[in-house]
């Protein structure tokens, strides 16, 4: 089932071409993640961690201008052992899908990817 | 033949987990695909367009931290009709892959994807 | 009367010292000038113009870390001919000024400082 | 005597106003001294502290567009106990001082702001 999280574009996310920079989708998509983890009481950056990005992958389809409502779908879609794998869509005001992509994050402690411990999982799967 | 640009990790393109936000690197793959359009004498932004990206996808394998030397070693893979596909990998400092990826620009002209004109075609070509 | 604006530390505002980079607080000010704006109803950016910032100003106390809650609290300082000045104050989670500072922008048209029209005057009174 | 740093301006420098984003002109100053220190040889970031602002200002007079030169003249203006003050002009391409500022750095060891030590010092002032 897909989470959503939603707010506007700012402005420092827009470039000279008067669009939204395709860098900023792809934080807006961390920035749903984050607070997933966040909500389900997982934490995001520890002293010895977090949940750094292996892979990115997104496709763009519609532009967004600055101060455009967006909402994020974001849906885990597997859960590896030391890694999970996100899809995410990112709907505009019309609820068309604007932006469409995937990202694998690993857990790390000490700087290694590490086992998801049992209590993340069990987190993750509420 | 791959086109090389280099340059060092600035402060502000590093996150607090100590090492480099995923998105800078994508940046990275973009400043070098302007550098090199710059180079041609092909217009990267024009009043009338530019050339977004309509697709990326990223593979991070090693980290970076502020101050680090990297050389984004780019390839224009495919010319379409409209559209450029590019593939990069990120050198680090000791010459190791430390990301890998691709991204497909369009030819835009009037917020309208567009056939690449001739003598842009040239200018790529040569 | 001071005019808040409130969200939480989203991790790319981050930087490797474990802290916010000092130009995303600066951020933060434009951002809750921009809110201000749109709900008085006046055109933060239009195909004309806009509200550059022609002279900016800030203090930093106390650091912000990601995940952190903040308070931009916003005053119209002074409604020039042409100009605006705004002081800001960015309170933490505890109610303390962590930064505080000032921003002058220009009411622009065509590229050119304008007088800024009476109708945007009196929104900005109300 | 003042030290140079130049190079151009990025695409995700920019914003929907067509010019550089106002906190990009204050990246290219933190830029210069970080260019700066280094090349005195001293650090910028260690694992216990570094340099953050503490204060920064600046007047911005000419706009900046994608792929403009711009030059940062540094001054290192004053050498306090714990802090450093440094005044900074950009100039453009055809050598007009575009922005103008100073910023003030505190030296920082285990989060504290600290006094500069004597071979730092010694650093600087060569």
């Amino acid at each position: 089932m897909a989470w959503s999280y939603r707010r506007q574009v700012t402005f420092p996310e827009t470039d000279a071409s008067g669009r939204v920079h395709f860098t900023s989708v792809l934080k807006w998509a961390e920035e749903a993640e984050h607070h997933f983890l966040a909500e389900k009481g997982i934490a995001v950056l520890t002293p010895e961690g977090g949940w750094p990005r292996v892979g990115v992958q997104c496709d763009y389809r519609l532009p967004f201008a600055f101060g455009d409502e967006f909402e994020v779908e974001l849906v885990l879609a597997q859960m590896g052992r030391k890694s999970l794998r996100w899809s995410f869509r990112i709907l505009n005001g019309s609820s068309d899908v604007a932006a469409e992509g995937e990202m694998t994050t690993v857990f790390v402690e000490q700087g290694e990817a590490t086992e998801i411990p049992q209590a993340v999982r069990a987190l993750l799967d509420k």
